[in-house]
């Protein structure tokens, strides 16, 4: 019953009871009620928990969206209508819930996380949680976000596979809504790592690698949200329960693919940033090769030059040298020379 | 029957014997039986081992606790009572005891290690025994700690599922009551992390490496505690044994779910401390690379400069320059050129 | 039903839609049909959509041949002539499928990257679909490329193995010749991957680098088509279906074992890439340390010596040395014997 | 039937043969037979093949304790009273055999390791053989060790479960005396671990990492020991075999914790070293800073005073500072100007 | 159909074709012929295909061994005979052909490598083909080695288990013999190893550092060989063909543990060497140390004196301390205190 973000408040409590984790929800909770069939659709939203409707008999669907998960109260409503376990109840509250998927016979209780791109260069990542019953879907999110939006206008539409299939697929749809953020969240992981790695190339420093770490440390949160998602999926799509469909598995399949697709991108990234930290850390030594070959160019040249300036600099009384016409020309020589060899040197070397 | 701590004492020891390896248990056992159904409880402390009784028969529950594994006596007088194997007494009496399930059919042998934050910024680490038979539940550890209290206050406030449920139930909820403190570690170890991130990229020195030496290997402890619990509960949730009885799977699926989360929390830590270590080691080199710098700017416009300074400092009796007016001013104006181009190159370079 | 690729465009689009993601196909679709039996053989091209027929009932086998994937009424044509999924019709027209193999029991859906080098060192990927039903088999893909023309005219050529078999044996040897492609592209990693390691002994520089790491990069790129084709096979070889015979099946297991080659081959590789960045920066490093040799020995000999030359260009009046007839030698001979001190040292380290 | 060791020497012969392929063994071979049941015990020990008795009838326990695998003929004589295959005897004979445990119907063989603390800092391995049949079993060593002694005489002290349990208990209670003997060798390592990790922090030197790579090494080797042992013990304890009676299955699942803690205990003590590396690599970085943080300061404070003194030092006629009476003061000024300016500079860096 | 090394010629091929892909076989094909059963035994060697015989009928045992496998020919007349697929014919004439076993029912086909120490410190690598039929066997390879003339002198020694048991025990017999030539290509590395180890610490240079690598691709080869063999031998010994009789089983065993060996040797081996690389590296890193402390030292010593030399090196015409007698004796008592002090501090830093 207990959930890391409860640690602090509420310890003792009854472990079916429910209590949203998250900052206090000052936001009134939407409950949208949809209910269709082939030929009918009824659209409503409700604003009291009185309201809120059993959900009506195959064939039609009825798919009750709830937007704010802090009011235990609403949750539990919905709850007591159409049969749900405390402990459910309990996770949809929990918006910290790790992805999973239960079977509880007469329901299917599936959280995931759904990311989208934030639109400056980072992704929001919000609990989801999706119940499918006999009939009927009921959605959970904090947020109300526009990623089930365009599923509505469909049904709205009509005519489609959407009106005429059972709640099943109704259900799937929405997981693949979900999925599909994922995809528009991997584009953008997509274009930061391009362009740190052409930062990597042209001009590395500091900053570089802070953007790097901060890149590696987003992708293992971001592959924490996927792995358990594909498994999640997975499950579904074995098609162990009684509420999905023959019909419904191969979209959940192809949804499957999907969050392979994204988990395999998610991998190679992380190998593409390790790539481009290593590509850094060796542009940093090989920077520093250069600067050391520079310093001992410049000082292996200069250092006997000095030394013979530093002879002839030196006030003994008897230096025949001193007195010739030619020690003076013959000293610059002499350096001439030795300059000479050591760039010989380190022509040979390859160094210059 | 033999431990790694009893390898100095008594290895010659018959192997269903019991003897508490760790230091002499000083404190006085104390065993306190709880018995309740759902509407009775009563509550005694026992301080001789011939006052603890038999369980009561179901559908009352008992709780046995004991506080203080280093009585032999006393638990094995407990183990006669409701018929527990010698190799499991054995197994209640060492305190190193790797966490495991054993299901000896008339009784369910659980091992965990119960941690909790010592408020310091470290964790204690404590064996803990559970034993389910048929209507009672026996915990066996060796500080009295108040993680079970909070139970203890929950089947004496009376109404409540915990009241009206049977020994599973209360299994469950005092392995719950254990996970729940390994959140409250993981809390003190993210912000211990937090910490040791924020000094890394603000002031590294030798003691962050330390300090992050010191983070990997209680990761690596921690880690160890935390994965053979996942298994243990793995396995109880599974189902295969009588004692627990369909309903109660449910909540051990939950508590399945949390140690998951704490074992993927527990690797994220370690990867992250992993790239805390490469930045921390990376900053180190990009500031050998910062002072070899500075000591090649300086060494380099220099060196020449000198030898220059050098040469007209020789005492050449024919140094034609040395008479002319315009030696010196020409002199500086050469070392002006010299350290002039050699800031426009290092400009070019990009060091300054 | 949303693909990555089409994120931007669509998004709101019935699932079972055909839209092909890639760029827009200008050139036209080209449609190729065999119909063959062990005495005869059909080919025609088909360039309207009305015009292609059923298949042939077995014991002739029928392969229509789609050159382009960009037009979605062909494929949807095809896939009303002979029943296909919706969601297999979109899998086609994605050409950034991943590797798969779905049995739909009526036929089996085989989508693989084919692959083939494309003559400057690098290698062209192209997605192709494969579709086995009984007594057909229909191949798309979008560039009309000379792997298949081999099959096509060992089919004309007529007697053989290939036209007395059924259309499993031809879906084989579609296969078997898209893995072929694989070896080909691992021919050439071969090479550049040779070329680089001799680069790395004789000459390296920052560019070695820079190939490295575009070559291990490739070779993930590579390993990430591979090891989903290995599975695919293996899938095929486990022989569930009943449209693939058993004498099938061991030619199938040869395709398998080649797959296993190709990917056992791309981890050599990988390995060998990490070596040989071992090898590139150990050599850096060992340069490193030759370039601080030279400038520790050079500045260590000559250091002392200009000291010795300082100490006797100091001016003061009383310097008896430099009086002395045999100041000037003693100073030259001391300079001499610090020198030869320095080097006998340096020769002992074994530096020179 | 060919081991490693017999390569050089008798390549062509037989499989069923059997040569020790060890050192002569010039120590004659000892046989101490014990036979025991409840009530009685009978301990005699053979010197010639011929007195090697038959196992008693059950309930009677026969232990025939072989110390000395270098005579073939030996134990050729106990496989033949018994009737012990021929692949077994020459395991039995090879004293560089891979843990394992095979099941021949009639007996059990298994061939593990026995480690005991060398008490100078190592640990000795020898090579033991245990079969166990029906009613008796052998164990099979080169050098008589104390590890069985202790068994021997809690069976000659009478009374316990030892004497009133079957062969199968002895098997068990030997197997667990070998055990016993990796937690003595694992608290060496920790030991020497300890040390190591001290020696890091205090004062590292070349040694230090030759300490490292042998403790390194020696773990290599003590977990290639220990993984087969688990898995050997793993076998045992899923009670396959009808030698092993259901009761003594809880025993052998209690030495296999006992194994799966050495195991991971040796994982562990990897981990650490590995820990313990890298602390003496960065540390070895830390210290190359420091160096060149002092080179650097030092040559870049006094090179521009250097050549400061060296444009004074010119002898040029013409250079009117030197007439002046506040040049001499000036110039010790600017010099002091730049010193502190630089010492300011690094300060603000942080270095001094 | 096609592998690696028919890329380049015959891609167009029909699959069952026979080629072999290696170079050209001058070497006429020995085809040698054993027949035997308990009490006879004959052999023959056939140069002409049409000489080759029908294996004689169990119980007798029939070996054919065919060295050359370039010449499809004989190879498919010998499949034609006792009844041989086309695909195992093609891998039969592959001589660069994964280790694997395939059961076609009739005959079991096995392919190997066969490794052979060279005797200059590398090992030759070898193509080895078995198929186990009805009472016979036949060897294909390219080299005549002498790796199964040790079994054949066996077989004609006459009396032991290899006359007496059937084809399945020569089968095994050949493949031991295989397995054997690892060992001493293992002990040829071991040796290499210890070489290089001792080098590393010794005497390191560039050298040393390919040697570790050239050793590490060795064993990267060399596991390539040896993982797959371990696999072949596992499915034999699981003993699913009803070829291989139930008493070989065990022998298979044998076989399969000594797989395991040379698995786990190579395994350390590769460990190994990662340590000595890691000590090579970082022996590069202290030599490095050692270089800078030295220059260090000189130059933090040396660069203050020579700045007070250069100061009493001025021209100033007012510089009190150069009229003063004891000014010189004074400025070389400034020095020797500046580089006491200097020595003193490198002495508390423990450098000299």
């Amino acid at each position: 019953m207990s959930r890391r973000d409860d640690q602090t408040a509420g310890r003792d409590a009854d472990p079916a009871r429910l209590i949203h984790p998250g900052t206090p929800g000052l936001r009134p909770v939407t409950v949208t009620i949809l209910e269709y069939d082939t030929s009918h659709l009824r659209e409503r939203s409700v604003t009291r928990r009185g309201e809120i409707p059993a959900p009506a008999l195959p064939p039609a669907v009825t798919w009750i969206a709830v937007d704010g998960i802090h009011d235990a109260g609403v949750i539990r409503s919905i709850g007591d209508i159409v049969g749900i376990h405390p402990l459910t109840l309990e996770d949809i509250s929990n918006n910290h819930q790790r992805p999973k998927i239960e079977d509880y016979g007469d329901y299917l209780y599936l959280a995931v996380r759904m990311l989208s791109a934030d639109g400056i260069g980072g992704f929001r990542s919000e609990q989801v949680s999706l119940v499918l019953g006999k009939g009927y879907v009921i959605s959970f999110q904090e947020e109300p976000g526009d990623a089930f939006e365009r599923i509505r206008e469909r049904l709205r539409a009509g005519a489609g596979r959407l009106r005429s299939e059972g709640a099943d697929y109704l259900f799937y749809a929405l997981l693949d809504a979900i999925v599909d953020g994922y995809f528009a969240v991997i584009e953008v992981f997509g274009e930061r790592i391009e362009a740190v790695e052409e930062e990597v190339v042209a001009d590395p420093d500091q900053e570089t690698l802070q953007a790097i770490y901060v890149l590696k440390r987003s992708l293992i949160a971001l592959r924490r949200s996927v792995w358990p998602l594909r498994d999640v999926v997975a499950e579904l799509e074995r098609g162990e329960s009684s509420l999905v469909r023959e019909p419904t598995l191969v979209y959940l399949r192809d949804v499957y693919d999907h969050t392979i697709e994204v988990a395999e991108t998610v991998e190679t990234y992380r190998e593409t940033m390790s790539g481009t930290l290593d590509v850094y850390l060796s542009s940093q030594s090989s920077r520093m090769n250069e600067i050391m070959k520079i310093l001992t160019i410049i000082a292996t040249i200069f250092i006997p030059l000095t030394f013979i300036a530093g002879v002839y600099g030196m006030n003994f009384a008897y230096m025949p040298e001193l007195r010739h016409p030619w020690g003076y020309p013959a000293a610059i020589a002499s350096m001439v020379a030795v300059a000479g060899t050591m760039l010989l040197y380190f022509k040979k070397k390859g160094w210059i």
